[in-house]
């Protein structure tokens, strides 16, 4: 066994790397001492990985500053203000996001827009989505960083292995190459990956919101439509294709209205907006602002509205009833519209618990909104896209000196891997 | 880093010898280019590995019996005829089974016993089954070879840590400390293990059975109850206090009858053996026998018996539909009931999906019959057994020559750990 790159002390190193790597990005600062308590990795290890990611310019030491105890303090250890970015976009049926973002999900600048229900084509939405991504990457503070990686979030089933929209019934779409598409429009010549919007809201509440720590959770979101993110024993579920957690399509009502996925009686037709609304007595298209309203409405103390939330609450806990048997995670994460509406269904969730959930799943289980509100799937767009650099830190450059103080300076300075034609 | 017990080089070297011993254990017998081919070792490495894990006395090596093709033939390693083995048990509802079994998942004896309804108390269960124990492990050609695990499977929610039964409706039991138990009733010194039944059948057909060499797939069995093992990402799913895959209690039909958990329209109300016999018109509680001749009508043709199910078929397509679209599984392996009555449901089961499941997970997922028949959950709690020294062979110690040569043989001499007080 020897040293090369392909040795299994090569790939020891690598894997080290990218334990270290991660717990700075998920903590943004951690002390070096932490970190040798975390990884299980002597103090001298410790000191000689962070050295190396800092020579690529992923990480920086600082002193702390002291708190007036005895003996001398762990230096720690953080993200740098400056480093690599990615590239995040979120595609949901009613806006387009982009965002970009440094190690650590630090956003650096960011762009919403709403989008009219006639520009949801797969080339509108990408001729939109690559106008709005130029504005962001642009922007004076980050338009010199290089850029790593573009992740983008969409509510469909999607194939990871080439970002493949397979399915995505709320935007009309079928068998869209949006990875392909995303990559040749923008030309950025930096890996372009596309995931399900809920299981990216799944990994980052996982990453770094309500499900931080949990290594069983379920991540429940939507607003039209009810996606899942589940994350099993600390990891992604993904299924065989990339296509698990469509929880929304599981039946729950095998005599219920029908769904546009071409079934009956799914969770999402009797919880997704169009329930809500629907049994308030409104027309179901009502969108949003509908939603809002009703809200408005529940606060005030409504009957109409409160009764509307009770029935959506009896099938949101059917449902997870369901899946707290299923999967036994020990944290439910409410996203979207179940967040915004969970004050009003709480009690009517509990009940429904209690009378189907298995009790030893059931008592263990505790439910939460989620901590990034609606930023959670263009956040998970981020963490997607800096996969690969964290699974492998390697693949940053070491930087080359000169250039970094051509730039102006050595604390900052980033990495001198290829910039970004933004 | 040095290269001590503690260290990364060591830590690397068992996971390899982990790794051997694991393709071995589920092939029986395996070339060593195969081996070199499966684990991206050098040839030299795997030579040394190999060398190791015989010393251990867990593997050994074979000429190849020659097939007239030019070139020295690679080595065969095998599975030696004796060294360690596992004490497998399997408690069910209407019987006990034990089995002794060794590597490469060789039953070497087995017994099994019906039990008489009135005997399903917790201490009843465990006298049974420490006879039978005793007796499947005094046979002449096992009781000298050293004993490494016990394995247990039963039907009913386990946490694993400690095989605390927390619920098994169906036996009637309520926390129940069955691996703390067994460990004091057998006295055998060896580590007891506990496992959902269901799990521990998906675990076997994902080892060597219809699931093997699939990374997701789902494992349905059950008589009277329904369970299912999980395997996610090619590990099995156990939730965060291993009670998941409790998908017998997925609410199915709000408005269906009752289940013995509490709830209403759980998935095995609906499908379980009382189903079938119900919409037969049968009384429920007539068991194996009631179904067994509900089966021979239906392969004679019988109206009432297809008619029943048929029925079943469509609550089985909405249960498997749902479970599709929330795992995204390539096989799905039907065990127990569902095996022996598939054939009469698949049509229906295929239209059920066809409605329900999201096309492009449904169109992947092919399902199938425990290859292993009702052997699937014994031969999980086989594997359950032998997990510790599959992750970690070192924890075989290598045999000492002189006590190998008192047992009179070197070629099959066993380990020299303690022989188990059988």
């Amino acid at each position: 066994m020897g040293n090369g790159p392909g040795s299994n002390q090569e790939a020891v190193r690598r894997n080290n790397l990218s334990r270290i790597l991660g717990h700075v990005h998920r903590a943004g600062q951690i002390s070096r001492s932490t970190l040798t308590a975390c990884t299980g990795l002597n103090r001298s290890t410790v000191g000689t990985l962070v050295a190396d990611l800092a020579s690529r310019g992923l990480v920086e030491e600082v002193s702390p500053v002291g708190r007036g105890t005895p003996g001398r303090p762990s230096p720690l250890v953080q993200v740098p203000e400056s480093s690599i970015v990615v590239l995040a976009c979120d595609v949901e049926v009613d806006s387009l996001s982009c965002a970009v973002a440094g190690l650590g999900g630090r956003v650096l600048a960011r762009r919403q827009v709403p989008r009219a229900r006639g520009r949801l084509s797969p080339q509108e939405t990408v001729a939109d989505l690559v106008a709005l991504a130029n504005e962001v990457l642009s922007v004076e503070t980050v338009r010199d960083l290089p850029l790593v990686g573009v992740g983008i979030a969409v509510v469909g089933l999607v194939r990871r292995d080439d970002g493949h929209v397979h399915l995505a019934p709320n935007l009309g779409w079928r068998d869209v190459p949006l990875g392909q598409m995303m990559s040749e429009a923008l030309g950025l010549d930096v890996p372009v990956f596309v995931g399900n919007e809920a299981d990216l809201g799944a990994l980052a509440e996982h990453t770094r919101g309500a499900g931080a720590g949990v290594d069983d959770m379920l991540f429940i979101s939507g607003e039209v439509g009810v996606g899942a993110g589940v994350i099993v024993a600390g990891q992604p579920l993904v299924g065989a294709d990339g296509y698990a957690g469509e929880v929304g399509h599981m039946t729950v009502n095998p005599f219920g209205v029908e769904c546009r996925c071409g079934s009956r009686g799914c969770w999402e037709t009797e919880i997704g907006e169009r329930a809500l609304l629907r049994e308030a007595r409104r027309p179901d298209t009502g969108g949003r602002d509908a939603v809002a309203a009703l809200l408005r409405e529940a606060a005030a103390g409504s009957p109409t509205a409160l009764a509307a939330m009770e029935s959506v609450g009896t099938w949101l806990g059917v449902g997870l009833a369901g899946l707290i048997n299923i999967f036994n995670p020990s944290r439910i994460v409410l996203g979207g519209l179940f967040a915004r509406t969970y004050p009003y269904l709480a009690e009517t969730v509990r009940l429904e618990l209690d009378r189907r959930a298995l009790f030893p799943a059931r008592r263990l289980v505790d439910i939460t909104s989620a901590r990034l509100g609606d930023d959670s799937e263009l956040m998970g767009a981020v963490e997607l896209a800096f996969a690969p650099v964290l699974a492998d830190p390697t693949i940053v450059p070491v930087r080359d000196p000169d250039r970094a103080a051509d730039r102006g300076g050595a604390a900052r300075a980033v990495v001198a891997s290829d910039p970004a034609p933004a």
